[in-house]
């Protein structure tokens, strides 16, 4: 099996623009990307590719094989899973609460994909054993397109139920939950930033 | 066992104001309790308890026993606790996505405590098996304190990660979520005042 990852380092995570500078982001979202690829890793998988409409920021990436591909996201990854006969896990850059056990636990699905959702009707993993017979439709409301093109291409799925992995960083109430359960790299790097601010209600982000 | 769940229905989520009248609040929460009881039941729990300040909303109710306590939600619940010899699971009311096999696997922790996070620091279940060994702390980051208090009171640990059982409903993003993985009444309910917003980001509300 092989894992895929989609990742652009060039004005990475534009809706952290009020708390992070173009920097910080950029530093950040590599430091997302090498959890995610660790924990993969550290799951057993070898077998990793880094899907990147460029190399800026992949030049000495070790870890994994760098594919390039200009086009729209969506396309850029039904065409590698169009290319792909085994099994195939795409999981986005961005969650840094994903451990090897999560990884372990959706491989061995039973079902034919497993989905794993994501705050606001995202998709934060998908995998699908039969990569060439699925097309994924990334942004909006994925999860929701993913459940469905699986059910009218035949595919039984299986719903991952996740808070950790369900946590990608897009917002800044997302980082807040980084600094509550995270640990490593992407929590530090954080946590020299931010602190919480704790009232009644849930607790937010303070700029140290 | 027992299962215990705190609830207020008057003036009620005011943080749904800007999305739902006082009397929808109302209406929402009383589904939502509902839901809750329904799930505990339905895991084969018949001992439950609502504990209230109020008897506003709870006039007949018939599927739980009412208790009424005027203090904060906090030492109404110690007070609880600490008369309370079996195992006690406190369940927040405001769980529509929490399932009968939700409850089956948190009562079935191998630990002495399981705590179920919610967003933003949230506890949104929390398992103590042996409750007047034991006290909490809502509000604020009370994740954080019930790991430690469970730590220092020398009590085991289990988190039990569940997107799903981490969806507490506070905020209008929350109702979403309620859109896009709910189902039953409090999604019906929702479906009749809300739509989804469908963009390039996250999944947002509007109102129909």
């Amino acid at each position: 099996m092989k894992v895929v990852i989609p990742y652009k380092k060039s004005s990475a995570k534009s809706r952290l623009s009020s708390v992070l500078t173009p920097e910080e982001r950029e530093e950040f979202v590599e430091i997302m990307l090498n959890h995610v690829i660790d924990s993969v890793r550290e799951a057993g998988i070898e077998n990793i590719d880094i899907l990147s409409p460029s190399m800026y920021g992949l030049e000495n990436m070790k870890k994994a094989r760098v594919l390039l591909d200009k086009s729209d996201l969506n396309e850029a990854l039904n065409r590698y899973l169009g290319q792909t006969e085994e099994p195939a896990l795409i999981a986005m850059a961005d969650l840094p609460l994903l451990s090897p056990d999560h990884i372990k636990a959706i491989i061995s699905t039973k079902e034919d994909v497993c989905i794993v959702p994501g705050r606001g009707g995202g998709t934060n993993i998908l995998f699908v054993k039969n990569p060439s017979c699925y097309r994924v439709k990334y942004y909006g409301s994925s999860f929701l397109t993913h459940c469905s093109i699986a059910a009218e291409s035949g595919h039984n799925i299986e719903i991952y139920d996740s808070y950790f992995v369900g946590i990608d960083i897009d917002e800044p109430d997302d980082l807040v939950e980084l600094l509550i359960h995270g640990k490593g790299y992407a929590k530090k790097y954080i946590s020299q930033k931010f602190r919480l601010e704790i009232s009644r209600g849930r607790v937010r982000l303070s700029q140290i």
